[in-house]
């Protein structure tokens, strides 16, 4: 929507703006300087809008919060569905959810960015916790069954191969920075975390 | 040492402080609320003795941290120098390099912790990034190695395969948390980052 030149709702109603770049905005913000660290008048600021301009599009602070980690979570455990929806042994679910959770990684690097920094100060923040939590169940058992079909190495303790999984995948929001599509990345943690850096003799 | 009842050096010459404790305990306040986040009043209250009893001991916050990053750094360019000075190919020195700095992560947790979340506001911190980079150049650099030597496979960028190696040990931070030797986590580690999760047909 634009506003007509010259009325009280120029600056509310300025074009670029609408709720996905405030978002986008706010995350970036809260990535740098942490959620309690950022005001909405830092926000408002950093848009070169007004904070009511902001209240405009999101009733709050904590609401930017809430739909930031659940752009990620939600990606997160639409990966999930497909796995568990996937026919074949557990480790083949496994590698659909690693290639799944990097890919959105790539898609969505600053929202899984604030939801793995997220401490659980607030209801929001313990929301998403939880179900950060159930996410990890889930990968703990897939790893534990596929390592009773005899498909995972048995001398490692399935959690701890499950966390050093996902610590290599999670690792991603340190050093890495989306250019092309994400093919490589996603080849590279799957092959690897399944098959190691060696070279064997074939 | 142990103050005489009744003098004023009580509370500053209190049993069990010594700069070591202190350092310790600063290292889990600076890692539970940030190094700037974190006052000498905070910490003397969390000791319960007087922020001049610290400076008994240490000059100043910004030298706590110096000490703190630096505890974890040189246990770090420690392995890095036994790794130089091992024989035998590049793979086996990468390895000796990932197996100590594990082991350093077991052995200095809160230390490596602290380091691994600098960002580089203070001179310090900026001090502190510079060897991480170096560290960090030095696994690069051995990885290409050993990639040219035919060791490690080639089907992925080294630089991207020494990220995901690292990754994978520097997420021990997030949820490692030692209870026995170190033995089992190095030996995890390196068997999943050298030859993967999967059971391979022998």
């Amino acid at each position: 929507m634009t506003a007509a030149p010259g009325t009280k709702t120029t600056r509310r109603g300025r074009p670029g703006y609408d709720l996905e770049s405030v978002l986008r905005v706010a995350v970036e913000l809260f990535n740098e300087r942490g959620y309690d660290g950022t005001s909405m008048e830092d926000l408002a600021r950093k848009l070169g809008i007004t904070k009511s301009a902001i209240y405009h599009h999101v009733p709050s602070k904590r609401e930017l919060l809430r739909l930031a980690v659940d752009r990620a979570l939600d990606g997160l455990f639409a990966v999930v569905e497909q796995a568990e929806q996937a026919d074949g042994r557990a480790i083949h679910r496994l590698e659909l959810l690693v290639r799944g959770s990097v890919s959105v990684l790539h898609d969505r690097l600053p929202f899984v960015t604030l939801l793995l920094r997220v401490r659980g100060n607030t209801d929001v923040e313990r929301a998403a916790l939880t179900r950060r939590r159930e996410f990890d169940r889930i990968v703990a058992e897939l790893v534990a069954e596929a390592e009773s079909d005899g498909d995972i190495r048995p001398d490692i303790d399935p959690a701890t191969t499950a966390r050093l999984l996902f610590g290599m995948v999670n690792s991603l929001i340190e050093w890495y920075r989306p250019r092309n599509g994400a093919d490589d990345i996603v080849e590279a943690v799957a092959r690897v975390a399944f098959d190691g850096i060696r070279v064997r003799p074939s």
